[in-house]
């Protein structure tokens, strides 16, 4: 299956959002993240994120294709790297 | 052509970012944008953004896939409703 998964957190949260996220899917930009994963290993990623953020606050978008698709990327202006801030 | 986009902009531009893209594609929360759009239309949508934004300062990603695809949709936590912001 193949996802592209947006977060919106918390900064707080962001770091632990992102280690997490990195371990199942490829960082592309800021808050975006994407590839092919199984069902069983996107149930246990999205258990994990439960555990980490605020449902009440923070959000996640998953868009999802059941099929092992190739979706081209275009990146205008910045090509911001997430680790920056902790560098 | 299906596309999903998504800006990180400073706060002073996202207004004027949110009312361009939503004349082109579905608003689905935050800045992130999906739907289907020709060529043509992207090229415009891409060169009008590049007169809101700050090349140096701002970034969007555009995900392309040449045909029309359909992909599902999940959202853990808030479902953000940027217009929340302005009302």
């Amino acid at each position: 299956m193949y996802v592209i998964l947006i977060y919106d957190m918390d900064s707080k949260r962001v770091g632990k959002m992102l280690k997490l996220c990195r371990q199942y899917l490829n960082w592309i930009q800021n808050s975006v993240f994407e590839g092919e994963i199984s069902p069983s290993r996107l149930k246990k990623l999205s258990a994990k994120m439960k555990m980490i953020m605020n449902e009440d606050y923070d959000s996640i978008i998953i868009f999802k294709h059941r099929q092992k698709i190739e979706m081209n990327r275009e990146v205008i202006g910045v090509e911001r790297n997430p680790l920056d801030k902790f560098l």
